[in-house]
């Protein structure tokens, strides 16, 4: 046992690392030798800690199995040439957390136990970071429901952790989407802003069915018209018409995208025209067939962007137009150089850790 | 070891029966020795087990804690005064159960490991169903994802579970309720229908705002408008106004709820007008003002009835008449009294289980 800083640390006795293939690597499927984790007991947070990646043991009746009070994160941590490490925006995510978890009726995290609990996580695991082209470290906060009983509302006692897995691209390839007509991932007044487990085990159903129909994802629509598009998939969409970028405001049915605002800041900086407002999917058929609709793009921390190359809606298919040089391509590669430390960071977003 | 029918049976060494206040139960925080586990692995469902309550250990990265597949259900156990052991439409939960499995991408259990099952597992535990007035042995079936890995896609193992508690009444006293204005459970084309844990997790934020107001629960409205009243807490609702009978329609926004369905079906062969119809908030508040509101109760079969004695709308409290005979308090005794093997079942709900 050690400390550092407040946390104890308790090193595994061996390391996995040499039986992983970096070269090789699939999204979220491996994991690194420490997690962080703390316990929120008797109204307050108890002893950080650092532990050995192992099972959690849950009794039958914890909440987390009966009423859903789970909620997360999804980060990244790099390493430049220099064997250097860094994060991005990692205090955009720590708010986030706290507003799902307001959302949920869980507690809040304190700002210092997240971002110390990263870091010192990350000293520990620096040598997990791939650096291979399009692989990272993905960091995965999550809390969830641990008090246990069958009456229907919020658990006494959670689970804070925070998991490492070095991982390779979300998605390859283009994507292939459907326009939703009668499935929706968010309510008004509901969690869709959150990143709430729930959110997306409602996602599988209607995606499972577009897949048997041929598409890869689903473009979520809102859940009263079907008229406008909200989200791509797990991620936030961006649409250019001509030589504007175009995305959806963000709303209480829509999350607040670290990659979404970081694209739309980036846009403005290289003077791309940008509009944030409502899109109509009659506006993207409309802009399809009059060959103004250039790129449709996700936009998330996993994939970065996410180039979609034709969409169903109402039984028709629409191609996107093959560009050479995309928007999309374009702002990832600037957003992961400033992650990577390629590039200099004129936003402040990059954080070094070690 | 012992195998009942198909099902592999390990035996608790002790009992924690004796430590147990029957006299004094709360609602679900007790446990029996015995649960039920099967394991769905390899695109099938392993050997069922009945085998002592005790924790599950799990992955960090088990996809229960992160994208929310989890579904349960709500039953009953009952013991007459000759010890005979029954359950309550038990087949009317089971299909739910595959219902709410397939709109979150889950296995569906078949019917035959479900029932056998539950009565395997009522046999061994019969004396922990209690028979004081108001008690039962709550009978929780739930299936979540055991698979991991941090791809947001559905899980490749899941666990089911039935687990016993034996428990006394769910609410205790009249509910004041606040009609919701601003929050949602159900989006059109969402998972409002299905037994899901998000589905409860999200209305816990806006159920602790209504108690800070003074109230107890809230009446859910639909997402789109606000102007229609969808569900009581985590029951469904039933209006009296005059001497007429009103609930409103199951939907893909609303459970279709064994008490409700129970209820309307007593109410019609008691002779009792019933409208199954959409309610305006407005007509409530009309039928108020105007002095017709009789009643206004959930149903579920944690609480049965749960009459509700005053609500709030639009910072004004409109009150209920305190009536000497409910139609509430007429349909719960028929339905505990059918449930309890008391008096006849006319309508072939009460299965005997030993």
């Amino acid at each position: 046992m050690e400390y550092t800083e407040e946390i104890l640390v308790e090193r595994a006795t061996n390391t996995k690392i040499h039986d992983v293939d970096f070269s090789n690597l699939a999204f979220g499927k491996i994991f690194s030798d420490h997690m962080f984790v703390c316990d929120y007991e008797g109204g307050k947070w108890q002893q950080p800690k650092i532990v050995p990646y192992q099972p959690f043991s849950l009794e039958p009746a914890a909440k987390i199995f009966h009423y859903g009070q789970s909620i997360f994160e999804g980060m990244k941590a790099y390493r430049d040439a220099d064997g250097s490490v860094f994060l991005f925006r990692p205090m955009d995510n720590c708010k986030r957390m706290n507003i799902s978890a307001k959302r949920l009726a869980m507690p809040e995290i304190p700002e210092d136990y997240f971002m110390n609990g990263l870091k010192e996580l990350l000293k520990i695991e620096k040598d997990w970071i791939p650096t291979a082209e399009g692989s990272a470290l993905y960091i995965r906060p999550f809390m969830f429901a641990t008090g246990h009983g069958f009456h229907a509302s919020p658990a006494d006692t959670y689970k804070f952790v925070i998991a490492f897995a070095p991982s390779g691209p979300y998605f390859t390839g283009k994507v292939n989407v459907l326009i939703e007509e009668k499935y929706s991932r968010a309510a008004n007044g509901g969690v869709g802003y959150a990143k709430a487990g729930g959110n997306y085990a409602g996602q599988f159903y209607p995606t499972h069915l577009a897949k048997e129909r041929g598409y890869h994802q689903v473009i979520w629509t809102d859940d009263t018209t079907h008229e406008y598009i909200e989200e791509a998939g797990a991620m936030n969409i961006f649409v250019r018409i001509n030589d504007t970028l175009l995305t959806v405001p963000t709303s209480e049915r829509i999350l607040d995208g670290v990659t979404r605002k970081s694209i739309l800041k980036i846009a403005e900086d290289e003077g791309i025209a940008v509009e944030v407002r409502k899109i109509k999917v009659a506006e993207l058929i409309e802009a399809a067939e009059n060959g103004s609709l250039m790129e449709l793009f996700g936009a998330g921390t996993a994939a970065v962007v996410s180039q979609i190359s034709a969409f169903g809606y109402k039984g028709k298919d629409y191609k996107l137009p093959e560009l050479k040089d995309t928007f999309g391509a374009r702002l990832k590669k600037r957003i992961t150089d400033i992650q990577t430390n390629k590039i200099e960071d004129p936003f402040g977003w990059r954080v070094k850790v070690c």
